[in-house]
Formats: C-alpha cells, sequence, structure tokens
C-alpha cells in the first residue's frame, strides 16, 4: 500500500486562497456561523484522521476479499462494517443533509472536500455512502414529505443506505431502452418487476436496510426516454409507523467480478413485484435524475481526482527513495550506489504530471462545488441561473477530463514503480485498476463529450461557452502585463481563441454531416479541459505570486508557481493534437462499412 | 471471452504481399525449400487451429486461477500442462531450433508470426516457451558444445523449459546493481547465492527440468555491469551422461500477486550455493544477453500487437451487436429498437485506432523479423550489418511504441463495451491488465526512449537513423506522385524531414545540458514510432493500391487503403503535440527540488 497522507495544504490553499470561499458563503442566507473555514478545516482533519486510520489499512483487503454473496446475503470485506458504523457516528453522512430532516445543512463544497480524502484512501468503501447520498438528494428534491420522513430521515442519519438503480442489461448509455415495470397496485403503490445490473452497493451488511431508486416503466407509458418514471423501492417494506417491516421482493442474484473496486458490491437486482413508490410525476423520472445529475457526475469527477494524488504520492515516495542508475548529467549523489530516480527527466515527467492533474483537478472539483451551493443557496435568481450554465458545462469536462486523467495518472504512477508496479503489495496497480470505471460509470467520456458539445455547447447556441470564456477573458484582459506570468496569460488569452474557433469549425461542418458533432465532441472535450485547467493553473500561479509579493515565505507558493509553469510549458502542447484531430474531420471514419472491418 | 479467430488473411497480405518473404529468403544460403509461403502457411493453420481450441479457453481460467505454490512447487492452472504438451507434439519448441541439436532451423519470422497467435489467445501461457527460447538463444550463441548436448536439446525438443534470471528487488533497469554471487567450486562449476526476483516461468509443473540462466557476479569482479557473468543454473542437476540427477540449490520461494498475467508462474528464485556453469567469457554477461536482447524485445513488442488485436476482435463483435442511440444523421436500422453502436464516430475511431495499431504493429514485427533473419542468414557481411543496424534502432521502437499503443488498444476495448468492458466475464479487462506488463519489463518504455535516443540516434552520431530515412526518403521519392496516395506520401516526407530536424534540435540542446535527452526522449520514441508506422502504412496502401490496379476485386484491399487513410488523417495528428514537446525543453521539469513536490 502508498501511504497517504491528505494534501491539506493545498486543500486549504484552494478553498481559501483560491477560492476564497468563507467571504462568498457568507452572503448566502442560509450562511451560519458554521460555513467557516475554520469548521472547514475541522472536518477535513477528522476526515483526514479517520480516513488515513480507518479506511487507508482497509484498502487492500478490500481488493483482495471482495464481497461475497451467500444466499442473498452479501457480505463486505472485513472491517468495511465497522468502519461504517465510525463514519456515521462521526457525523460524515448526515453533513449536507436538510436540517428539517436531521442534517447538519453544511454546503456541498465540505462534503466534496472530505470525499476526496475518503476516496484517495478507499475508494470502494467510499462508494456505499456515495450511492446514498444520490439517493437522498433524490428524495429530497422530489419525495413526498412522508417519503422523507421515512426514509430521507433514515439515510441521513447513516442508519440505512440508498442506491441508485438505472442500468439494464441492454440498456446503459441509452436508458430509453430499459424494460423494468411499475405495475400500480390498489393501495397506491407499484409493482415493480425487472431486471437492474451494475447496482454499486446494491446489496450488503453495513445497514439494515436499503433503499433502492428504481426507474421503471409505468403500463402504456410511452416508448423511450419520456416513459420513464422514478420509483422509491426499499429492501424491507415499512410499517406506518416507519419501521422495518417484511422484506420486500428485491433480491441479489448475483454480484459482478470486476477489474476492480472489489470492495464495493456491484449487483445483479431482480425486483420480482417488490412494492414501489412513486417519486417525483409520472414519466419524468430522468428529468428528475437530472437534477442532482451534476453533483453525482463532480462525485465521480472526485474519484479521478483521488487516483491522481493518490498514485502521485506513492509514486513521489518511491522516486525518492528507489535509486537506479545515474543522471545523464553525472551522479548526483555520489555517496550512494546509484542516484535516486527522480533525478530522470522522464521520471519528473510523469510526477509534475500527475501533480499538475491532481492539483488541477481539486481546483476544478472545489470550484465547480462552489457553483452546486451557489445555485442551491443563492437567493439571486440571475446568479442561480449563471451558477445552473457554469455547473452545466463544466460538470461534463470535469467528469471525463478528471477521470480521463485519473486513469493517466494511475499509469504513471505504475510506470515509476518499474517491475513493482504491477505488483498487488504495492497498491499502485490497484488504483489503476479501481479508477478505470471512472471512466465508464455516470456516463462514459464519450458519452459526456457528446453531452458538452451537442447539449451544453451547441444546444446553447454558444451561450453557456461564451459566459466561460467571457469570464477568462476578462480574467487574461486583467493580468496580460502580470509582472511574472505574462507569458502564459497570453498563451491563455490565445487558447481560449482558439477554443471559440473549434467551436465554429465544428458548428460549420455539422450543417453538411451531424455526425461531425460526433467525430468532434472527445477531442473537443479534451481541449476543453485543457482550456480550464489553463485558466485554473494561471488563476492559481498569479494567487501565489500575489501571496509571495506580499513578503509570504512559505515554500508551497513559489512551488505552486513552478507548477504552473509546467503544465503552461508542457502539458499544453497536448492541445495541438486535439484542435487537429477536430479540424481533420470525420471522412476517414466512415469509410468501412462493419463488414470490411475485419477479414479471416 | 471475446472470441478471436487469427488474422491470417492480414498475416499473409504482410508476409507475401508486403515483404514478398519467400522470395527474399530464397537468397539464403540456409535457406531450404521449407522457407516457403505454402509451409508458413501451413504452421500458421495449425497454430491458429491450436490456439483458438486450446489455448483460448484456457485464457480467462488461467486469469482465474492463477498458479499456486506449496512446499516449492509450482501448480499452473488447469489445462496449461495438458496444452504445453500438445504444443511440444506439435513441434512448436523446435521451430527456429538449431538443426544440429535436434531444432527445425526455420527463421524468426516464422516463430514471430506464431507467438502473435499464442499470445493473442493466451498470453500468461504463452510466456512459459516465450522465456525457454530465450535460454535456448543464450545457450546456443554462447554454450559450450557440451551444454549444448546436454541443455539445448532438451530446450529444443520441449522436454525441458528455460528463465531468465536477471531482475533482483533493488536492480531492475540498472542491472549494474545486481548482488547474486558465483564463488568458483574445484570441479570448475559454481556456487551461486543470491535472490532473484519476477522470474517469469521460474518454477511451475510444465516440464521435469527448467534451465535458468542467470546473472551473478565472481568473486573480486569489477563493480557494475563491467563484473557480470552468466551462468546456466538447472533446477535438477544432470549426470554425466545428460540425464537428472539430484536437485539443485534453487527453490522458488514465493509467486508474486499480480495485476494480470495470472497463469503464469512470477517466481521469487532463492539461490543456495546452487550448482552453476559459466557460459560465455567471464565479466561479459550483459554483453552475451545483448546478442539476443533484440529478438526477446521483439518478442514483447508482439504481446502489444497481441493485445492491441485480441481487444479490437472483441470490441468490434460487440460494437456490431449492442444497440444504443441513434446516429445523429438518424436511425440508420429503423427496424431496431436502437443503432448498433459501430455508427457512432467516437467508438469508430476507437475501433479504427485499434485496427491501425494492430495491423501496424504486425507489419513492424514482422518487417523487424526479417532484419533478425537477415542477421542471422546472410553471408553478406555488408548486408547483416544494415539488418543489424536497423533493428538496433528499430527495436526499441517497436518494443516501446507497440506495447504502449497495445495498452491503449485494450483501453479502447474495454471503453467499447461500457460498463461491460469493466466486467471480468467478457474478457476485455483481462486484456488491460495483461497487457499492462509490456510497458514495464524488458526495459520500461522509458529505458526504451534513452535506449533510442541517447544509445542508437546519438550515439552512432546519426547513422543508424540515417539509414531508416534514407529507405523512407527514397520511398517518397519514388512515390511522390502516385494516383491515389500522393497526399500522404507527401505527408510522410514532411515528417521525414521533421523528424532529422528534431534530431538536430536535441543535439544541440544537450550540448548545454545532458539531461535535454532524458527530457525529449519519450516523446522522440513516440514521434518516432508514428513516423515510422505511417511509412509502413503508407508502403502498405500502395501494395493494396497496386492490387487493385492490377484488378484483385478482394475487398481485403480497398479497406487496406481507407485504413491507412484514416491513419494519415487522424492518428498522425499526435505527432504535433510530440514535437512540440521535444521542442519545449527540460527547464520546467527541473524548477522543483525533490523536497518542494508536496506539502502537507
Amino acid at each position: 500500500m502508498p501511504n497517504y497522507i491528505a494534501p491539506l495544504r493545498d486543500m486549504k490553499f484552494v478553498l481559501n486562497d483560491f477560492l476564497n470561499f468563507e467571504q462568498s458563503y457568507q452572503q448566502y442566507p442560509a450562511a451560519q456561523d458554521n460555513f467557516s473555514a475554520e469548521i472547514l478545516e475541522q472536518y477535513l482533519e477528522a476526515a483526514a484522521d479517520f480516513c488515513q486510520n480507518e479506511l487507508l489499512p482497509l484498502n487492500r483487503i478490500g481488493d483482495q476479499q471482495g464481497c461475497k454473496l451467500e444466499n442473498g446475503v452479501v457480505t463486505t470485506p472485513d472491517g468495511f462494517k465497522d468502519a461504517y458504523k465510525k463514519y456515521v457516528e462521526l457525523g460524515f453522512t448526515s453533513l449536507t443533509g436538510d436540517e428539517q430532516y436531521g442534517g447538519q445543512g453544511f454546503p456541498t463544497l465540505f462534503r466534496i472536500a472530505i470525499s476526496e480524502i475518503i476516496t484517495s484512501t478507499n475508494w470502494a468503501w467510499g462508494m456505499y455512502p456515495g450511492l446514498s447520498h444520490g439517493a437522498m438528494r433524490t428524495i429530497e428534491h422530489h419525495g413526498s414529505e412522508q417519503q422523507k420522513q421515512h426514509y430521507l430521515t433514515r439515510l441521513i442519519s447513516g442508519e440505512w443506505t440508498g442506491t441508485m438503480c438505472l442500468t439494464e442489461s441492454h440498456a446503459g448509455s441509452d436508458l430509453g431502452l430499459i424494460r423494468t415495470k411499475a405495475v400500480p397496485n390498489t393501495d397506491g403503490s407499484y409493482a415493480i418487476s425487472g431486471e437492474k445490473i451494475f447496482i454499486s452497493a446494491g446489496e450488503h451488511d453495513l445497514a439494515e436496510n436499503i433503499i433502492h431508486i428504481v426507474l421503471a416503466r409505468l403500463p402504456d407509458a410511452p416508448a423511450g426516454t419520456k416513459g420513464i418514471s422514478l420509483f422509491i423501492v426499499p429492501k424491507f417494506n415499512l410499517d406506518s409507523d416507519g419501521n422495518i417491516a417484511e422484506r420486500n421482493g428485491v433480491v441479489c442474484s448475483a454480484l459482478e467480478h470486476k477489474m476492480g473496486i472489489h470492495g464495493n458490491a456491484t449487483c445483479v437486482l431482480n425486483f420480482d413485484q417488490a412494492k414501489g413508490f412513486l417519486i417525483g410525476p409520472e414519466n419524468r423520472g430522468l428529468n428528475c435524475m437530472f437534477t442532482f445529475m451534476n453533483s453525482a457526475r463532480i462525485g465521480t469527477a472526485i474519484q479521478g481526482l483521488a487516483a491522481s494524488e493518490a498514485s502521485y504520492q506513492g509514486a513521489l515516495a518511491y522516486a525518492r527513495e528507489r535509486l537506479a542508475m545515474r543522471s545523464l548529467a553525472g551522479p548526483q549523489h555520489p555517496e550512494l550506489p546509484a542516484d535516486p530516480i527522480i533525478v530522470h527527466p522522464a521520471v519528473r515527467q510523469m510526477l509534475l504530471t500527475q501533480k499538475v492533474f491532481a492539483e488541477g483537478s481539486r481546483a476544478l472539483a472545489y470550484y465547480l462545488s462552489t457553483y452546486v451551493d451557489m445555485a442551491e443557496f443563492s437567493n439571486n435568481e440571475d446568479e442561480k441561473e449563471q451558477a445552473e450554465n457554469k455547473l452545466a458545462l463544466l460538470t461534463p469536462i470535469a467528469k471525463a477530463f478528471m477521470t480521463e486523467t485519473g486513469v493517466e495518472s494511475a499509469k504513471h504512477g505504475m510506470q515509476i514503480f518499474g517491475g513493482h508496479g504491477y505488483i498487488a503489495e504495492h497498491g499502485m496497480e490497484q488504483i489503476a485498476r479501481d479508477a478505470r470505471i471512472a471512466c465508464l460509470y455516470e456516463g462514459t467520456t464519450e458519452i459526456q463529450a457528446i453531452d458538452l458539445l451537442a447539449r451544453k455547447v451547441i444546444g446553447s447556441k454558444g451561450n453557456l461557452l461564451k459566459a466561460l470564456t467571457d469570464e477568462i477573458q476578462e480574467f487574461t484582459a486583467q493580468h496580460q502585463q502580470h509582472d511574472k506570468f505574462s507569458a502564459q496569460v497570453q498563451q491563455l488569452e490565445q487558447l481560449v481563441k482558439e477554443w471559440l474557433e473549434l467551436t465554429r469549425d465544428v458548428v460549420d461542418k455539422m450543417q453538411q454531416r451531424p455526425e461531425e458533432i460526433g467525430a468532434a465532441a472527445v477531442d473537443y472535450l479534451y481541449f476543453s479541459g485543457y482550456t480550464v485547467f489553463a485558466y485554473l493553473w494561471a488563476k492559481m500561479a498569479i494567487v501565489a505570486e500575489d501571496k509571495i509579493a506580499q513578503g509570504d515565505t512559505d515554500p508551497y507558493y513559489p512551488a505552486k508557481v513552478a507548477t504552473a509553469q509546467f503544465y503552461y510549458s508542457r502539458i499544453l502542447n497536448r492541445t495541438l493534437t486535439h484542435a487537429a484531430m477536430i479540424r481533420s474531420g470525420m471522412d476517414t471514419l466512415f469509410e468501412l462499412n462493419p463488414e470490411q472491418f475485419k477479414f479471416d
């Protein structure tokens, strides 16, 4: 297992210096004394303590043991249940819950920062409370008062956990194809029947009840996505007082064997006339889901960040210690039999790549979370709408870009370990296996790319994009003459210009053939990701420069600036290829018909 | 398990149309009637039959069961032993062996083509005969007559297998640090003591004896790489007639737990005064190893090709069948509930990327193998030297580029499967896990990059590179006015020009700081890889165009041309980033000292 120490210094920089969150959150009517940097730091330290001491030691155990299914009962790996108990006792399940139902009412930003630490130490374990959160948000936004009293209170308290049941074996990205049925019972409930797959945390022994949020079709519902409704299906039905009564007709029939996240139970769930309760309006199930989709996708993006951070920490420690060969400039440590591998440029390139991805992802995730909070807490309708718009544009970028760069970082982490990176005991390969799922679930990278380009950018006639590029251009105009960072600011200005040009290029081409959108989308997403990171890195560098100019001698600040310089001089080279890909168009993608792809 | 059908059509194209191997091999004095396309095809068909029917069904079993170690005895997964027995009976172990010692004397090209099929169906199994081959080559080139009689004959017959014991826990890339000792015994043998790790096929139940080739230090040997000698250490000692006698002092003390290749036993081997026999001159062990390093690295490159091919075949079948959403151009299959995902540009982009990597890798591996054979079989010293030079330059490119693109292909294969790609039963994630080792062993990608740029290109003062660029420039000059492919030929011409410019750029910069080589090397390797593939794809396209011009109506040929066009219009965009990376230099890599990489 690589060691992990929560990067509190960098987290505090992003929260306090970069986002200045305390001041900006004070303007919200819901703000209380406890929306403060001090309280947040206490929570972060408590989370660091819990995660480093409780969750990290269980990470490899979870990977090795996996979950076990016997007679419909799922047992989680040793220690998972105890850790969950402690987590509940520490109050983490109720952190952002509605105070009316027992929650602490903290902003999403708090939860996101904490979930970074959880996921960095034990991704698979973190998915149990992660999925509960999805169920909580759904009931909070769309549930009836009785549903909130019955289910939400118990989810917030952590007594019960929740799931999201969307996928069926033939329907993943295309939920319009789902077949699970909901037939009205005479008592106002519904009989839910069908098979759901890939249900994370779908069955386990951490809590006494599990509240499934299930997509299903009413009889005679319209075909496709407009005929899907949302239901609450508890594992155990409740009596009229809301206490656990008889077992409901939902069973786990199998656990998936997966590349990673072994400690999380990925279930096939069979619903056989299970009692369910409609949540939200009939046939509007997908719309209800979308209300918290952004927040769920930021949750997945955080997993990408966690992979970057955890693999970076593991690789850094190894690169400082492992001895192999001499620097090309001659021995740097003649007293040792060989130099530590951190002297080698290729190793530094990989480490710094992990570093800019980890720290850039942290900045993006926290920045985005301030918009989640603004959309929820602001009483200014204009501001709310702007926040929603920023979220709409940036969420697919964050989800896809942070998870793909997380996978890349995990690969570098293994590579720095050489052959040892392939060995389970070092823990680097587990990070790579765990991280891989994040580019697939919650909408694949390709789905995010289409969401970004087709729905968000083109769908808004460029308005969502313009709101962001205006913000960046305001920043570049302001800092064009910056003492130390003007060259990079000008580079950013060019990049934004190119982003807009590339967008027009796709819009022009799609007039001829609409598939041009699909041919460009993935590279457009990467180009957008590198540009957004460039914006965040420039802002962070200038904040750090300001600290230095003010006489702050913390060596953290010059390191931040140097890291930003690396990003600009090395990583941004990647935009050249993505821009060329967007420009090169779809022609050669469609020359072969499906039969011509292979000849035996 | 994805299905796999040996791509015999494409293999024959590369062997016959592209390399015209039969004709060129006839000039070798050692050539016999059996260096023929017909015989090779018979072998390929026999290999396809064996691999598809025997090895493929064992692939997932091997992954699930792994190897077991009890009391020093290693048991391979169910079926592995029987498959090995059949493999021996079919004569595959003796294919390229020296005829004096029971071999069939076939060229390396035959073995490489067959090993592609083996590895595509069962990578882990294929490593057992693969490692034997390394041991055979070593003894063939450096062993004494008695060593050949005793060991080589039994390796060629397949009765015994072999290993290569290089790595120690503290010494992988830097073999100069190894500590295993060899102390002379009075009888001319040596007592070998030390611990070797990562010994593939180090212990198993497939054969009754295992012949270890071990790197160790003689007493008072010079420090570093110039004090390493090579020894034969059999698992069982032989009596004077060469028959198995008592157990030697080498035991497997542990099996590694790995990300993939579970079916191969990766052993910690403890040598405790094991009886060993010097092979080759004292202190020249590494030089002896280098004689077959190129061929071993092509063997690893083939594994990258296998990953590309196997994941391509799996993904292609899925993409043709899986239904999700409609084409952006409107329903392509209105009779179905959704369109097959092969209509989506992002899916096509991934499939075609796998395809150009698989087929490009095949072309490169087979092309390189013709140089292995030329170096071995030619009686023209000039030609031999030219072949060695081509090999020296192209081998690190093939090893690193084919394995990295193999890993990328495997990632695309999972991605095309969506969430199902993460599930073990589909077999796509196993390909990704197995493939990952190839970028680490036999010299990491970073080691290959330094080998290419520092040793081969700069070390030869550009002569090795010039030999290849001359060849390519001759080709581009010849085809600049090609009817159909002139645009791409001109693109290739520019690329070669840039390759030479970039080389000069690095050479200029390294005068100031030698680490510039390290900062450029990995991107230089990728740039070289894409350029070499561009050369091969242009050549293949023109061969295919010629067939079409001659009236051949096989639909294989236009598909080949279209695939080459995809490579030129889409994949070559990647060179922009690599060129910019090489030009951007090392400055920002060395701003941080090791302490500044992380602040808690």
